[in-house]
């Protein structure tokens, strides 16, 4: 792309002051629009280094209300965010609802900089390159405007640039000593930002290319399409997402009233014997998987009074506290609505070798939100494709997740509430909702049918845990656990 | 403390396994009564390398409820905890209300480490200990139960189960560099943790010396002592807290009454040349700042209407983005409810070299707060202590901390007011609410003269804004910015 890319021709200089001066004022207003209708702005600021990047980004927000935006510049990935998917850094700064966050360098120089210093294989930079897609994608979806700007000099601009910011001693400390190597090698980075502009160049997200040689012209070219891709977000506020294809490998499940409990029984001397071995044996696995630093990612869904906590308590009496961490999620609070519904999710990620246990996940977009009409029926259409998309993400990492449906029959479920009901050291666990959502019984049989259909992909499918008897199902989990940890160890 | 320690006398095998199973069942009664009493508790774990802090821990949450508590392993401060203050990533981890934190290790074994290693000057580690003394007195002062716990062994002990753990190949690794070297340094070691025991042992959360030697026995004196703690903590819920003499320099400040308005205008062409040469002269100390690795916080308060963002922006105008956030702050969300009242700021608080600016800040807790009754008596009259105690820490950190009050008249506000009302463009800005909190302009005057009064300490002084006159605000708070910054650069 910037290979074949020409130059636009430059305004004369009153021209340029007007359009900015104009633009600067729409930019104003835009700026209480977005705020009334919700809507979050993305800006990614890539090129060049000393192309002008900070520069500009300063200049657009300077007249912008500082509670609206924040400015993110992120250096090589720490220690830590190395132990985290490559994109958990950039997904925890995405803006509220109404909010700008600019990104002075994001993901794209990132894997720029690492596919230059051979650091990434051509398998893992199309994985890589699928990732950004995904990632913008589920932004547009969502309704973010992502806008993607490139700050385009030449070789020789950037060397006279680098130059002269050395012989100042004042500004000397800003030219790395990557802006140097960039230089001298610029024929062979400019390839690599070539390919990576045209590999994710895509209608929603596309890519602008800015001379940034002059640079009132730079900025000039930056704020109005800013203000340009802004408008065309507002108008574009309510149109419906179309539903992407699923393409991703299934585990075919069976449907819910399929699953028997016949046989789903343990007797209690044969499960304190069994959960006491397998405790052992997941214990010293989680050293190893410490160790190899693999994360582990479990997700727990189920029915109201299926036995999630007695279960999730048996799989962490094993582990070492040190190295796991149990998310209870309940509704979102309102800088978590706020966002992309994985945000919540996303930064609690676990570091590789740790293990993470959702008790309640993502999953709650295609049940209670879909049934409670807390999201448009467009938004839980869509996020079948979002999660497996997330649960990708997650074992390209390299992350084990693993999910499981704590199953028990109507009849179970009403006895278990009466038990709680009647019992004055359990009424805390029973609430009305309880009872409100048992009414809804059917119509969550046929979401949870449809969401274990659609999201039991080869790499993260669905588990059934029969809940009847407790110990069964404790058990399964255990040997479930052990058995997915022993395939990757 | 541990030097004059005499060992309890260790009960036999039977009555220990039924005081254990006794105290297992109490606990996890307990839970229950935490989470609806809503009192969060804090278990420090200290002690000496192998003495068995994690693997007591753990068969003490072992049947509790996994949503209650998390525990917390932190090794060496990280790069990114070392351009913080040093509690910070402790106070990030306190738990929320009705919930546990156990740390396995904390900031003792930190600060012994520094110390034993000489990496603490006298006078900074009197520093630490005060910082540590008055977090954990806030702590408990805020309604936290704080159980200190210090795990004692012999050196011939520690010795032992090191040699042990390395002759397994499985646990080898869990020996590190440091344990050894703990263990041919014991007595100097000990007498470094013997004086932070000492120094830090104080009624609210006295430490508590568990003799480590037989597993089952520390086990049982940790779970006793626990279980203690919050029966205690359960029954003193509603005692108010004596509310701590000031012990911190202060500046005389005048009443609010007693501003004068008179001088403090600016004409605009003035107004204009100053800005431009002021804001140049900020952004180069910006560079500068961020060279020499100084934090600087700015807090914004001031009447409705001042022109609190309009002031903001002119500073933040004249920052590179890349250096500074802003913080509006509204009610606090509800995770940010269910701990102190200070958590939210702390959490906020810039990297050394960093910038952030708050727009309105932790002195709602002595003004909206205090007035709208969402707090006790007791909670905001302690606060002003309280704050100047985290003001401190920010400045003992090597912080600027720069405080404003933007202050106007009662008739300039209701012109104001008046004005956005009238005004297609800006009646975003005007809400009921302000029109509410203008009718107590009175108590809300008290209540900052008061404030301001009891918190303009020498190391971080208010600042009033006389604001009728924007433009004379503006350039004074750009002056006074600059003029702290000169101070120290």
């Amino acid at each position: 792309m910037i290979k074949t890319w020409t130059k636009p021709d430059r305004p004369n200089e009153e021209s340029m002051k007007q359009r900015w001066d104009e633009k600067k004022k729409l930019l104003s207003a835009q700026q209480m629009k977005l705020k009334n209708h919700k809507l979050p702005v993305i800006v990614l600021m890539e090129g060049w280094g000393a192309s002008g990047k900070g520069s500009t980004i300063r200049s657009i927000i300077d007249n912008l209300d500082p509670r609206f935006f924040k400015v993110t510049s992120m250096g090589k990935p720490t220690e830590e965010d190395q132990r985290r998917p490559f994109l958990y850094r950039y997904f925890q700064e995405i803006p509220e609802n109404g909010q700008f966050t600019f990104f002075n360098s994001g993901w794209g120089s990132e894997l720029v900089d690492k596919r230059v210093h051979g650091e990434l294989s051509d398998e893992e930079y199309v994985k890589r390159i699928d990732s950004v897609k995904r990632f913008e994608r589920q932004l547009t979806d969502n309704g973010y405007a992502v806008v993607k700007l490139f700050m385009q000099v030449s070789h020789k601009e950037q060397k006279a640039r680098l130059d002269a910011l050395e012989d100042n001693k004042d500004t000397r400390w800003r030219v790395s000593e990557k802006d140097r190597w960039q230089n001298k090698h610029y024929d062979q980075y400019m390839d690599v930002f070539n390919q990576y502009l045209i590999d994710t160049n895509v209608s929603v997200a596309p890519w602008h290319i800015i001379d940034a040689k002059n640079k009132k012209w730079a900025k000039l070219q930056v704020i109005e399409i800013l203000c340009d891709a802004i408008n065309t977000a507002l108008q574009n506020e309510h149109i419906a997402v179309p539903i992407s294809q699923n393409v991703f490998p299934l585990v075919p499940m069976p449907k819910l009233a399929d699953v028997s409990f016949a046989d789903a029984k343990m007797p209690q001397e044969e499960y304190k014997q069994k959960l006491d071995e397998l405790q052992k044996k997941l214990s010293q696995l989680h050293y190893r998987l410490y160790r190899k630093k693999i994360p582990v990612i479990i997700a727990y869904e189920g029915w109201d009074a299926a036995g999630k906590g007695g279960n999730i308590k048996r799989i962490a009496a094993a582990l070492d506290p040190r190295g796991y961490k149990v998310y209870p999620i309940a509704s979102p609070e309102p800088h978590e609505k706020n966002r992309h519904f994985l945000w919540r999710f996303w930064t609690r990620l676990p570091k590789s070798g740790h293990i993470a246990i959702f008790d309640r996940t993502w999953y709650g977009r295609v049940m209670v939100e879909r049934l409670e009409g807390f999201c448009s029926t467009n938004d839980w259409q869509r996020a079948y494709n979002e999660i497996n998309e997330f649960e990708k993400e997650l074992t390209d990492w390299g992350a084990i997740v693993i999910k499981f449906w704590v199953h028990i029959d109507k009849d179970t479920q009403l006895q278990r509430f009466t038990d709680r009901q009647n019992n004055p050291d359990k009424q805390w666990k029973i609430t009305d909702e309880d009872w409100r959502n048992r009414e809804k019984w059917d119509d969550y049989e046929v979401a949870i049918d449809e969401m274990i259909a659609k999201t039991s992909t080869a790499f993260a499918p669905w588990h059934i845990l029969e809940s009847v008897d407790k110990n069964y199902a404790r058990i399964k989990a255990l040997e479930i656990v052990i058995d997915e940890i022993e395939k990757r160890i």
